[in-house]
């Protein structure tokens, strides 16, 4: 039976992507907290130890609180940089996955459009995803695809918290709505579900029609 | 039943994505350059008068014969203007997509990293997708997604005439062969079939970690 | 003498840049509608008959007036091929460049973020910037610099006309000003002045900070 | 009179600005690893209470030495977070530039391109410069102008280290040869002297037309 392993799924959009996979007989183990922090390097390794080998993984986690800039302390930058970058480079590090297998990451659309507020996020999940880009084409050799999903807004807690009103929010954007974090969850399991392999190494705005960049 | 109008039905990508989507109950209407020529904007003004509305519409068409820049001639460069740019654009002014329905483009990597054997190619689905990005918010409003595939090597008969010794080529691909065309119909239809809406003004490269470009 | 062509430079950013190169002893042949109208193939050959060879060329038009999508003609989109695309393209194919030379588009940054106003504008200006990256590596064998410069607001006639209220405008910049067209003309000189040869393939964004892509 | 600080200034690139902006009569402070160590937080703070303003800021900094991906220790991660990221991040919370400054970041065409070899650097350098694009649009509002400079192959001693044989190298690149150190110095120089402010929030890939991505 195939596995897969969903970071932060017990909530948002890592729990919609556990919830759509299981739909489809796979093996989830949607972690929680309990189960790896990725802010903790030494969470990360013990997790490792249990937890060497997948077929599916999907790197995921949750962003930072909005700090201004001139307020962000060393210790904030060295938390997120473990958290949005040094955990997930521990795991690829470290786990292997199966030949044929699929690498998932859930960064964010900052990493195009930085934006003050989520200033932390815009620059180490951007250095991920220089990561991962580079890393797709190793993987390739093994038929592993790698997927960056980049999302928008999103209808989730985090969303909740960091947009004043969101109803009114809503107004402004292309399609008046938020995303479901199920379409996510959805779109993940197609992929899986139909074998899509050749699509790798690519990072897939899922916001709406709500970014300006022409790519 | 949804209608789906799959331009350059018959051959290669197009052909793919009509038979997915035949398979999960689309009306297809994959089209053949005797339905509608895309070069020709009297046919595609004709292909109009019969053809005004759709549900899902598949924006594709073979690229131009590698022709190098000090040769290309007037002509050429106003032919592939209507057949890369011009006819679609006309498309788009002309046919009413349904409420909740889906446009597609097929386009090409070589947006992203033009190269000189195909110039023209490079420079007008550029435009195009310009145009398209513009569109996409514009059609979010009534909830219809648009999806820009930029697809890399795919095994066509068009990749079989424009390189050499494909088998040769293939071994300095990352994934050591040509992304095979059902892949990106199943793509279209599982994006369709999952009512996938969010996924929208997006650009997605299909290519195997081939390109370099970090997005 | 070194002798500089910049073609639409009459007015605007074009005249500001045959004054900046006028200060460093180039013979600048600032053109006007009268010597070529680049929407006009026959005028683009017959000014190449006359001009055939030039040490630099700054390839520069005006940009269409706005027009909502759905209203722009078959006929609006072949004039502006010509203006923006074509009779560009005429001229680089039949211009001899001295080796050492430079070339400098003005294109804009409607190239990388869109709007609708500025379809026209963003498709063909994106579809020349393609062309121009591919023969930038062609130029390099002979040590031609090629440098596409992509202005923001700047404070021109065409500016005046495109904005409403200019001044209000203008507090929402991230400088409080629209950018001076004797800035991108001191830059270009500067470029030249210096012998900067190795800033070639390159996008520019030219905008004050305005632009919102990280790259 | 205007003061500059050059971080890195004893060699290559940085060493090269430094020399163009002394013949401009700028009073420049071209540091050493004595005077700074960006690796080194406490070296980073001690140098800001002796430097705590300066009119013109570089922010340049070696790379690290070529580390395969499964080789990379948490010691070697946290080095060049400080390096390449976290010692600028400091400098910028805690340094005054005065108004109409200018800020320039040498970064690197990794960030775009991202390779193997140069993995950390391309993670490290794309953080630091969604920080830079944030930023701008704030040092705007001071008309401080903020220009990230991102380097292909330069004639420096750590490209001689790099690249095994550099004759053979530089016959693949489009100038057949590599750029100068001085190219980029006065390219900073001109700016300067020109007193150019509307160039602000924007990466600038400086590599004789050797990327292939079109922006």
């Amino acid at each position: 039976m195939t596995r897969a392993i969903v970071l932060g799924g017990s909530r948002g959009i890592g729990k919609a992507i556990s919830e759509s996979l299981k739909t489809i007989d796979i093996d989830v183990f949607a972690t929680s907290k309990n189960d790896i922090d990725t802010s903790n390097l030494d969470s990360v390794r013990q997790f490792l130890e249990k937890n060497s080998q997948t077929d599916i993984l999907i790197l995921n986690t949750g962003g930072p609180a909005p700090i201004p800039f001139s307020n962000i302390t060393e210790d904030n930058w060295k938390l997120y940089h473990n958290q949005l970058f040094l955990g997930f480079v521990t795991i690829l590090q470290n786990i292997q996955i199966s030949d044929g297998g699929y690498i998932f990451l859930i960064s964010s659309n900052v990493i195009k459009e930085p934006n003050t507020k989520l200033i932390i996020s815009s620059a180490y999940r951007a250095a991920f995803t220089e990561v991962f880009k580079v890393l797709s084409k190793e993987y390739a050799v093994k038929n592993i695809s790698c997927v960056n999903i980049a999302p928008g807004p999103i209808n989730t807690d985090r969303t909740q918290e960091l947009i004043e009103n969101v109803k009114e929010f809503e107004k402004t954007l292309p399609m008046k709505r938020l995303g479901e974090p199920k379409e996510i969850g959805n779109f993940v399991k197609s992929i899986i579900e139909n074998k899509i392999k050749y699509l790798s190494g690519v990072t897939i705005n899922f916001d709406g029609a709500n970014s300006n960049y022409i790519f």
